[in-house]
C-alpha cells in the first residue's frame, strides 16, 4: 500500500477542509490541515456553515464542547457534505461522558451520512451500543473485543471506523487495518485526537477509499509521533517537534518505519 | 511541609478537573492540567455543565472572556460541585474591568460557595470591597496591605483566597503563605495565571486543605517558571520549556528551590 | 522613516488592545500583542464590548469565526471607538468565501468608522467591489493591479487599506507604501495573518498616522518572520522562534533589513 503518495496528493491538491470543532483545540486542528499541506477553514455559524461546506472538499465535525446550536450547524453543513459527495469525518469526543453528547452524537449518525467515525474504545462502545449488545461483546478492552466493536459500529452505519488505542483499528466492517506506530508521548499532550481526525479528514479528501485514507493518515501520523519523542524533553517541546516532523515527513520514512496489517 | 507529594498525589490518582472557562486560554488550561498529570475536560453547554462536574474532582471557573449564558452554565456546574463536595476554584480575570465582570463575579460568589478565590491585586480588591472598607483597607500596593486584602476577602468567603504579584499570598482568612518563587518571564506570556488556576484546580482535587493545596500548586508552577527561564531565547521557547519543566519536576528541585513562608 | 521608534512606544507605553476576535488564533493574536509589549484584552459579550472598549487604546476587529451576535458586539465596540477616537482595524478574515462574511464585513463598514481594512488580494477585491469595477480593475493579481485595488478601496472608504500578499501594500489612497520583508515560513502556521493585526492595532494605538503605524508593524513583523527562519525544522519550532525574534527585536536589525518603499 503506498501510504506516502496520499500525503503527497494532499500536499499538491491543497483541499479545503471545514472544521465545526471545539474551542480548546480549534487552533491545533487548523495548524495540523496546514501542517500537512491542506487548506483548514472553520466556520460554525448557522447562517454560513452549509456555504462553507459547499466550497469545501471535506467536513470535519468535533463535539468536544458541543452545544445544540452548534450542533444543528454541523448537521446542516453535514448534509450539505452528504449532498456534494465529500467525506463527513466524526470525532465522537466524550460520547457516554454526559447524556447530551451521547444524544448528539446519535443524532448527527441518524441525520447525516457520516463516513469516518472516530473515537476510542469508550466513544466507539457506546455508539455500537445495542447493537454490540446482540452481537454478545459485553466486556471492552482487548484488542479482539475491540476489532468486534469497530466492525459492528462500521455495519451499523455503514462506514469506516476509527478506534483509537494502543493499537488504532481502522475498519469498514470487512476490511481491517491495524496500526500500531505511535508513541505515549503523544497521550502527553492535549489535542492528539482532535488533530487526528482532521489529518484523516485531509487525506479522505483526495483518496475515495475512506478506509484506507484513515489508516494511512494514522501510519503518518503516528510515525510523526515516533520521531518527535527523540529530540524531546518533555511534551512542551515535543509538541512543536511534532509538527516539525509531520511537516517534513520522506516517503523512505513512512516506508520504513510504518507498521501496518491488514485483514480482509 | 511536604510540597512534592501532592503532586505526587495528583500523578497517581489523575483526577479529572473539569473546566468552564475563556476561549483565549482554553488550551493551555487544558493541557497543563494534563502537564500535571491529571485529566482535563472542558464543557461549558447548560445541558452537560453539571452532568460534567458529577463526574470530576474539581471544578475550575474562569471568566476571561465571560458571558451572561455561560455564567449561568458556571453557576449550574458549581451547584453541583458543592452538593457533591469537591472543591470550586474561582478565577476573577478582568473583575473591575466592566460592570459586568464584576457584577457577575460577585454573582457567582453568592450563589456557589467557592472554596479558593484567584486574583490579582486589582481583582481581589474589588471582590473584597465593602469589607475592605469597613476595615480601613484603602490604599493597595504594599505586601502588608495585599495581605490585608486577600485575608478580608477569605473572611468574608470563608474561602481561600490567592493574591498573585511579586509576592504570592495565599490565605483562607487565618493561615497565610507567603510564595516567592517565580520569574518575570512568566508575565511575557498570556495564559499563566489562568494555567495557575489550572494546576490549583488539580492540586485541591486531592488535597483538602485547600489553603496548603494552592500553596503548594503555586510553588511548583512558579520553580517550573524559574527553570524554564534558564534555556529560552524570549516567549516563544519560554513557554515551551516552562511546560517541560512543570512535567518534569522533580522533588529534589522542588525542596531546593522552594521560597515559602507561613503565619499563622 | 523611523520604524523601531513606534515599536519602542508601544513597549514603553503599553497601549490596551481590545479584541473582538476569532476563536482559531484568538490565544496568538493576545500572545502576539503581549509579545510587542502592548496589553491585550479580548472581551466579545456585547454586555461589556463597548465599556472595553472605553479604557482600550486600540481595538481590532477579526470575522474569522463571525456569528451575527459577535458583529453586533464589534459594532457597538467600534462605535465606542469612534466616539472617542481610538482607531479601529478591521481583519477582513474570508470575505468572498460565504454571504455571510461579505454582508457583515460591509455592514461594520457602513455603521463603524474603520481606519484600518486588513485582507489579502480577494478579501480587498470584494470589499472595492463596485468602485473597482468603476475604475476598470477586472482581473486582479499583478501588483500593480493591487495597488490600485487597495487605493481603490481606501479612497472609498477614507481608511488606510493594507493588502497582505508576496509584497504587502499599505495605502490611504495617496501615499502607498509597499514592503517586501517576510519570509515563506509564515505562512506555513495557521495565525500569521491575525497576528498581523494585532500588532498593527499596537502600533496604531500609538502613531496617529494610520497609514505609517500600519507599514511599520509589517515591517517588523516580517522582519521577525525572516530571522525565526533561520532557526526552525518546521512549523513547530519555526513559531516559537518567531515569538522569540519579535520580542527581541533591535533597532539596528530593523534598520539593517527593512524593505519598505514610499510613494506619495
Amino acid at each position: 500500500m503506498d501510504i506516502y503518495s496520499i500525503l503527497e496528493k494532499v500536499k499538491s491538491s491543497k483541499p479545503l477542509v471545514h472544521h465545526i470543532t471545539n474551542w480548546v483545540t480549534i487552533y491545533d486542528c487548523a495548524n495540523i490541515t496546514r501542517c500537512v499541506g491542506a487548506l483548514p477553514v472553520m466556520a460554525h455559524a448557522i447562517e454560513e456553515s452549509s456555504e462553507m461546506t459547499g466550497i469545501a472538499q471535506s467536513l470535519v465535525l468535533n463535539i468536544g464542547t458541543l452545544t445544540p446550536s452548534i450542533v444543528e450547524s454541523m448537521i446542516k453543513a453535514g448534509k450539505k457534505a452528504n449532498e456534494k459527495g465529500i467525506p463527513v469525518i466524526l470525532d465522537a469526543v466524550g460520547v457516554g461522558a454526559t447524556k447530551l453528547r451521547t444524544d448528539k452524537a446519535n443524532e448527527i449518525l441518524d441525520k447525516v451520512k457520516v463516513n469516518i467515525i472516530k473515537g476510542n474504545e469508550g466513544e466507539i462502545g457506546i455508539l455500537a451500543g445495542a447493537n454490540a449488545e446482540v452481537k454478545g461483546v459485553e466486556s471492552m478492552g482487548s484488542e479482539g473485543e475491540n476489532k468486534e466493536l469497530a466492525k459492528c459500529l462500521a455495519m451499523a452505519q455503514k462506514s469506516t471506523v476509527v478506534l483509537t488505542g494502543k493499537e488504532d483499528i481502522i475498519t469498514n466492517g470487512e476490511k481491517i487495518y491495524t496500526v500500531s506506530n505511535g508513541h505515549e508521548m503523544m497521550g502527553s499532550i492535549v489535542g492528539t485526537g482532535c488533530m487526528l481526525a482532521s489529518v484523516i479528514g485531509a487525506f479522505a479528501a483526495v483518496e475515495k477509499d475512506y478506509t484506507k485514507a484513515a489508516a494511512c493518515a494514522l501510519v503518518c501520523f503516528d510515525i510523526a509521533g515516533e520521531l518527535a519523542s527523540g529530540e524531546s524533553k518533555g511534551p512542551g517541546t515535543y509538541k512543536e517537534n511534532f509538527y516539525d516532523e509531520l511537516y517534513n515527513l520522506s516517503k523512505d520514512v513512512v516506508e520504513k518505519r510504518k507498521k501496518i496489517e491488514v485483514e480482509e
